[in-house]
């Protein structure tokens, strides 16, 4: 069976995007902690404790949190996606390149979020956070629409009926965050209460 | 037969878990190094030495070693979780999602307990810092009892005794770093002692 | 069939030096994000908004951009020359460790650009920026050398036109790097211009 | 055949380990670059170039470099290692675990050392590098005595000589970085060279 041999080459092909992919996410969803200031002893100045000084930062908990989950979450899906995909290509890698420089982007308005919650920015922060999401989700809709366009990329047994599922759920992402990004410019905490409902909502077991 | 593809295709699902959760780990562990800070020339002005700087930052090393042995031992047990789960689902997912959550954030409460730790605010530091671990050692026994509950995950031929002895083990994990907890009320070097000498009892060998 | 358990061998020994280099190809490219400053509460007194610091920081964008693509091509690049690579020695594992350690280089030129590329200064940005880019390709050149020289590290079966596609087109990498080095001393516009234009051509399908 | 799915869990054991230490071996090289200044605008105050404030750093590099290439050369000899070795247990785990950590720690003398080597404390800063690689080369042969002692953990089938070979090749590491250990007090510079031509002989092929 010369079908084998090449199985096994495509398999190793797409097991190498998906080992870098699985790197860059388990980086970026670990550098996230390193935003998370550590309260000096000069920020503490006698009329103060530690434990107060600590809970001052529940800000930079909160979009810690959204943010983990919310990476978490597209690690499930970009799991979920390499389940149909079998092949590659230059464009396939590119693509996904994009897709983890965008995740990749994640520390950086989770920072200014956490510093610029709390003061009259705190809208630029919120549209800054919700943007970058909606780039991730508009990205993950180009990459699985070139993967799935025709089946290019997939198994040739691929399950039409859940291929056509995720494309009809991923179509969904950059609307919802967009909504997100939309309120931004309204309420801050409605803006990222949205991003934190989604990564809730996306997390509980049932969807799939 | 077609069990093989199957289980190969079971296989390779945890293997991708099992490979995001060490990347995580090993980045979790490496950035500690980050919290230990370089002496500035600045620092050092006239009446002392590199050396004594250097000496004079020993909480940093002991909360250093405590951390990084307390993650290695939580890595050798999600490897050993990992012998026997043989299957995945969603809630699996994120529910290893949030134990690898909890370990990104120790390099958090380990710098907070190096600059903290010669302070009036011991107490609290020592508080935040077992505090994490408590949190770790039930999210273990979350994601273990998913796991194991009926062989939920496990594989069809797993060993029961082996099983159960891991179950018995790990209830004893959120009590001991209760106990640390606790302490850290009374006493901020006991209820990190009470860390370290669990990390060192756990790596010591014949505990399995 | 003794011939299986070696190649099976020979796989292990080259898939390891795969995932370690992939490793390093996504920490250095997931770090950079770190040298993007967040805009901290003092910059921003009164007389500016959060959203136009951010604006300010245009450049280092523009180089995180830059650096991000340029490195995922040399990801996708060095996937490729794996699919040749069949074997290893020690000579080949240091020569690749040299190109991996210009790699992890990347965000050092990149936040230094970043920081002086609007200042008077930015021809000696431009000119670190693209030299370590010239390094990168010429290290590109002596590791496929090494390799493909008489088939030393190849497949018995591998395919002579592309072993030679791949020899001619990384030829081209190092003077067009030069080039961009070149002009630095001219206009760091144009430089990074030219770095950033040879990422995207170079990510644009066709080229192969 | 019994003896196949055994064989096959071991590797996978073993597997898990090497990727877990390729994670920790990447992240810790990667992140060294991070310890290198970015001259900041007001380090280089009219009366310098942006060329002499990065020229100026040259220890900084040279301490890059050194540690560079010196943790690559153990990567290499982890590698080494691990094709001899097929079996672990618990002992084994936390002995790789603590070479892991001393692995980590290489990022700390490095960057003191950049800092404080031109100043009149650089031999307590070559004395903590230089200390650093002995704990290392000290573990190394705790870690290879360990699986080597009566063919513990290796393969049934070892080469004897060859392994022979690699327990007194490392027998040399401890006894060669002492002497750079002991250089730092007469000359720091000595010390300093001498861990850097290790490396560079250790990294020249020809040595297996």
């Amino acid at each position: 069976m010369t079908a084998d041999p090449l199985n096994r080459e495509e398999e190793k092909e797409t097991g190498r995007i998906e080992a870098f992919s699985d790197g860059v996410f388990g980086i970026a969803v670990t550098l996230l902690i390193l935003e998370i200031k550590i309260p000096q002893l000069a920020d503490v100045p006698g009329k103060g404790s530690l434990a107060q000084a600590l809970a001052r930062q529940w800000p930079a908990y909160l979009s810690y949190l959204t943010s983990f989950l919310t990476v978490l979450i597209m690690w499930v899906n970009h799991h979920r996606l390499f389940r149909h995909i079998r092949r590659s290509d230059d464009s396939f890698l590119v693509l996904n390149g994009l897709l983890l420089m965008a995740v990749t982007v994640v520390p950086f308005p989770t920072a200014v979020l956490s510093l610029w919650f709390r003061t009259p920015e705190t809208q630029t922060a919120a549209a800054l956070y919700s943007g970058v999401f909606v780039a991730i989700a508009v990205l993950y809709n180009v990459l699985w629409g070139y993967a799935a366009r025709r089946g290019r990329l997939l198994g040739k047994d691929h399950n039409r009926a859940e291929v056509a599922a995720i494309t009809r759920q991923y179509r969904l992402g950059p609307l919802l965050y967009l909504i997100a990004f939309g309120l931004a410019f309204v309420s801050s905490a409605a803006s990222v209460g949205v991003c934190a409902a989604l990564a809730i909502y996306f997390a509980l077991p049932g969807r799939k």
